[in-house]
């Protein structure tokens, strides 16, 4: 194996020996999620930069899956390495139950951009175990059993998130009680025969409030949503639905959680996505885009009423990593970066002005393009085999279209019958001119072969 | 706050300020785990190197509690913190999908230390949620729903693996279903009315197999055990309890999962501590030891048979962060500085000639020492107000001798009514001499006021 030093590394390069070493020890020692083993194929990345990864035969791709819609800050930002190669040196890990003043600092830059009166925040592992700790206390300081969210959905993997995941990923994994799945806004395909976005938002909040009254209002503790919803289809809430949902929330003492894992920290062009849709959570969940995924980390953000409960009585959740300095230090820096280097603002302008309108110029070309929605760097178009019917596109088109993008050099993130473009909030447009070429030329050459 | 560099970093200096930043940030922002919140005084720890940490004022503390017993290399270890330092350089994050060289070479160098026929690992962000999917594959391989667990255990916070767990903190959190707990041996307080560890194990075995047939055999995937019961005790199983279960298990097609969370990775004074008990798992599940705690991380070995029931149907499970290339480059380097300084080798000497004799003495001395059990680096001081009847310490007791541990500057690890003796495997003979003096110190000034 090449020795990796800093100097070696800063761009592409050719190391065929260590990426076939990398796929060979792959194959035949990691064990993938989500996946058939024998059916994988990965691709051996070997470095990467701002929206850039590489291989080892030193090719390099347009990333437009931000990973797994993570990389918020790009790939490699100096700024966020350097913080955590210096962290390293003075404390790489302390228990949670100690003070340490990374974490003190990474809490408080949280803080500094939710709402007030939320000034303490819970860290975890991940997304996962941010939306299980968010239930938690949201059933401790409720008294109540039950959680509702909504079919359209993913919360994690872990025992309870799994389960208040409403998507197919839920149904071989379904050993918690107390978990009961609703329908939420989708104008593209509405559950409440809606023909507006208006309609849309008034009937889901009709369906809503029925859910509950039904359920027992008494007996639900929380009301868990990704803000908008994302590998279960970039669904942007149509005007109203989330303060809506507020109000009901409100009306019946249940606690509100957003899910800001995926759609917070720039990714809708805002610090969080709540913040373009007039609405206050009780709770907030993150992860990914709060360091860009550099190191492990997820968190809860508390309600001072909510935290206020566990100020004499023990919470009873906690884990070892909970904290990690690593982690903490890679927050302060990346957060520091994205305040100072405008990444919010790029992606909120990216989107508006450059990304929106090339997808939708996409649209006006491509028949397969059924709709394009998002907001930010967060967007989704939704592959249709007739505009009419809106029937999806089969699983092999999208197998296809993986293929011709992976040819042009551009990682693409697909889900169902959609792709999701959704770029490192630093994205320029050059990268979005760029992608756009790739899209148009992949969805052009699929369309002339049905 | 001061610039923090390497070089002002490599011992302990003052930085009062800093010291009182990172205490005032922690109350105003940072939610812990397991605790009220408002009853908490926590020490804000500055650096560590070894077997010592210090504040901000300079005070070196001995760490025998290796933290939450994970910092099985001891603080700083300068290969481990390189190894984070150069993969941050090279590529701090990728997504799982994607074949990473830093992952294949971690899990190989984890397999290494397995039993042949487990040549895959599936990696997680930590213990609790390394159970979580060691538990999914077993309900998966068999097709059955119930999991077995001890009541005196602790698996993990997260939705299933609390439930799992058996002590009180599984308690308010029970909202998973198919768990169901027995008891495990304990020969200093057997549930089993035996008096000897022979009669213990044949009657721990016979429980364990009337609770299965009583439960219906075909309904149980797994039962889930810590190979060495950790927090809830430092129990070690009495000879051929563990040989009993796996006949047990096979014999009723049952998987058998061990949790070598703490137990594992040199803490035991074996690379596995199963290894020291002549049983082989089908699962085994890991963090804490394997990269010391210095990046979140966790996983579970397959046993090849699992692995293959989803080489071509979908494993419903992953994260985010499975295999991160930062945590998997700390593995490497940690495994091998272990291998190459004999850091397990260190701990079963240690366990053998120094600690265990040592607590052994301190016992003979101390009449509030009911029983010394453990090994390698593993071991409980259980704190009896009377030896005859065996009456756990009152917790004020636990909180006095706390204080005059801490003034004596040594970190422990209290649970319950005792005091876990958990330092880093590379502790010295010297550092454990002067541990057993402080603990024999502090026991005295505690008895002198009863």
């Amino acid at each position: 194996m090449t020795q990796q030093t800093g100097t070696e590394q800063t761009g592409p390069s050719s190391r065929t020996a260590d990426g076939e070493l990398a796929l060979e020890l792959d194959r035949a020692h990691v064990f993938h999620s989500w996946s058939a083993q024998a059916t994988l194929a990965p691709l051996a990345v070997a470095g990467g930069l701002g929206c850039e990864v590489w291989d080892f035969d030193g090719t390099t791709y347009l990333d437009f899956s931000s990973q797994l819609v993570n990389v918020n800050i790009g790939h490699r930002h100096p700024a966020v390495v350097a913080a955590i190669q210096e962290q390293a040196d003075v404390l790489p890990t302390v228990a949670p139950a100690n003070a340490d003043l990374a974490r003190g600092l990474a809490a408080r830059a949280i803080v500094g951009h939710a709402p007030g009166g939320m000034s303490k925040v819970f860290f975890t592992n991940g997304g996962a175990d941010a939306n299980e700790n968010a239930l938690r206390m949201a059933r401790l300081h409720t008294g109540r059993d039950k959680v509702l969210s909504t079919y359209r959905s993913y919360h994690g993997n872990t025992g309870a998130a799994i389960v208040a995941t409403g998507d197919w990923r839920r149904i071989p994994n379904e050993y918690a009680r107390g978990h009961v799945h609703f329908f939420g806004p989708y104008p593209y395909r509405s559950e409440f025969w809606s023909t507006s976005a208006e309609q849309e938002t008034e009937r889901a909040l009709h369906h809503l409030e029925r859910v509950i009254q039904a359920e027992g209002p008494g007996s639900i503790a929380a009301i868990l949503l990704e803000t908008v919803v994302g590998t279960a289809g970039v669904l942007v809430p149509p005007p109203g639905y989330l303060p809506g949902v507020r109000e009901i929330a409100d009306r019946y003492g249940i606690v509100l959680v957003l899910d800001e894992v995926m759609a917070g920290f720039g990714r809708a062009g805002s610090w969080f996505a709540f913040d373009r849709f007039d609405v206050r959570p009780d709770l907030i969940t993150f992860a990914k885009g709060v360091n860009s995924g550099y190191v492990p980390v997820g968190g809860v953000i508390l309600s001072d009423e909510i935290a206020a409960t566990f100020d004499e009585r023990v919470f009873p959740g906690g884990l070892t990593y909970s904290g990690h300095p690593l982690a903490m230090a890679s927050i302060v820096a990346a957060l520091a970066a994205m305040e100072s280097e405008g990444i919010v603002a790029n992606a909120a302008r990216i989107g508006a002005e450059v990304l929106g309108p090339g997808l939708r110029d996409l649209a006006e070309r491509h028949p397969m393009i059924g709709e394009v929605r998002g907001l930010g760097v967060f967007w989704a178009l939704e592959l249709v085999a007739d505009r009419a019917t809106r029937e999806p596109v089969p699983a092999a088109v999208m197998g296809q279209l993986k293929s011709e993008l992976m040819a042009r050099r551009l990682l693409p993130f697909l889900a169902e019958n959609r792709i999701h473009v959704v770029p490192p909030c630093v994205v320029t447009d050059d990268e979005v001119g760029r992608a756009l070429a790739v899209y148009d030329e992949a969805l052009s050459v699929v369309e002339a072969g049905l």
